[in-house]
């Protein structure tokens, strides 16, 4: 299996600890980068992770809270000192341009690479990034300012041709593209020979949705129906339930209600309050709604 | 011995590494704190110094590179937060206000509290800070943008006056402030006591001196003349010295050159460059012209 893997560079919430960093994370896919959210400190973060900073070209950007982007203007700088060229896509909800740009006008003035900054509607669930393996969807979220997460979707494979059937058959060239996507085969004397029987199945296509930061909101759920992993933001216990609705956050079982209700394969909370030394209080609170929880922490490598 | 004491949070350069942090530090003057540069990631080593950001009013900028300003916004951000209701002020080259007004505006609305942002001219040396015990004082620096170290001198504090003395020649009240201060006592038959009967000397004032980041510049040793610390940067050993002379920093040498012409108590070296895994090597050149040299370092703490 070609490689699908998470890399978490932080897990807290506004206030940053000694426990966890500000927001950001990395989804490698086959060795390209991509990077969601980008809290103070992240490059950092990005180097204890021993990912590889030329492998990053894609980064996005949730919501224009602080500690989604304050790292930002760090990471570049950075980049640039480390004689990087390619251009960097940093695809974000409108505005970042407006505090962005004049930070990289002013202090990375010989940048040696370029920062395109592309803005989405966070209202609407579209694809803003797609590339030969893999699609990326917004997906709106309910936060005080506009927020979108990030729906990452392995695009589906074509299943793989068994060569002695194809000998067999005595397969012309020019069919074996469709028979890899799903036809089956007619012999010169009219005989079909089922796709099954020429082909073993692709490796299923994988997905990732990042949904952080959100009140509960059950509109999300079509979009993220059956990913094998969500991300879920778990700012408190259920016994901040009502401070949660208040600042647009979401407590550990609702976001395992989510999960449930979205029939994923397995949950991930993240976004964790500062006043919660050990996470477990909320781990054990969804766990009972949805099993297969996991906690995000700081240097945890997750493989799909 | 009221506190005096500093915190080094950062003493990397440029490019953070996992080693070291990008420049901040704290002067803890009698529970006042002082803060001298803030790269990204400070608030963090701030928190975990245990420090109380309660007691930070004040903070020095040296100069607008990235690795010497990119937390504030991030400090500024946790400080609201945290429901900080008193004035920050920011002391700084110019041009700060340009930058970090816009990110304040955007990313802190409510801010509870007002950040001021003075500007100095780092071409002159002048004082730029000072309270009842302590005067804050610009040192010019050769940097390749505009840039200024501080020099922190407590205040020469009054002499103790002896009580029994006091007592015994039955001085009035109104001549004691003249006596802290070292005049001598008359008394009614015209006889002189001497200063040194009725008192015993004040603690000496301390000085502490901030040079980061600079080339070799003998200009600044009638500034630190004597004091009990200086902390110089120390980018780069020796054999790097044409890189140091071309990127306006120091070698290890140079700052110890500069702590024996100025006479100074005690060198701290700091700004390390990212290349050196092990900052030995750079003691080590340093020892040899100023023999009482300390590597600065994360979480080190320095009584004065």
């Amino acid at each position: 299996m070609e490689k699908f893997e998470l890399d978490i560079l932080g897990c807290g919430s506004a206030i940053p600890t000694t426990l966890h960093n500000p927001s950001s994370q990395v989804l490698n896919i086959r060795e390209k980068l991509f990077m969601i959210d980008c809290g103070e400190g992240t490059q950092l973060q990005f180097r204890r992770s021993r990912l590889r900073f030329g492998r990053l070209n894609q980064i996005f950007i949730s919501h224009l809270h602080g500690d989604h982007c304050f790292g930002l203007i760090g990471l570049i700088s950075t980049l640039a000192l480390l004689g990087r060229t390619g251009n960097l896509t940093i695809h974000s909800v409108p505005g970042l341009e407006e505090v962005l740009r004049p930070q990289i006008d002013f202090f990375c003035k010989d940048n040696p690479f370029r920062v395109k900054i592309e803005t989405f509607d966070p209202k609407k669930s579209e694809i803003i990034y797609e590339d030969r393996s893999l699609t990326v969807k917004t997906i709106p979220l309910s936060h005080r300012v506009p927020c979108a997460g990030f729906l990452f979707q392995e695009k589906q494979k074509d299943a793989h041709l068994l060569v002695d059937m194809v000998k067999f058959y005595n397969i012309p060239l020019k069919e074996l593209t469709a028979i890899k996507q799903g036809a089956d085969f007619v012999t010169e004397d009219g005989v079909v020979v089922a796709n099954e029987r020429l082909t073993t199945p692709a490796e299923p296509a994988r997905s990732y949705a990042y949904c952080s930061d959100t009140a509960y909101n059950e509109k999300i759920i079509p979009i993220i129906e059956g990913v094998d992993l969500l991300y879920h933001e778990a700012t408190f216990a259920t016994s901040e339930a009502l401070r949660a609705k208040q600042t647009g956050h979401s407590t550990a079982a609702q976001a395992a209600e989510i999960a449930k209700l979205a029939n994923v394969k397995k949950l991930m909370l993240g976004h964790f309050s500062a006043r919660y030394t050990d996470n477990k209080i909320l781990l054990d609170e969804a766990i009972k709604i949805f099993p297969n929880t996991i906690l995000a922490n700081e240097g945890l490598r997750e493989k799909l």
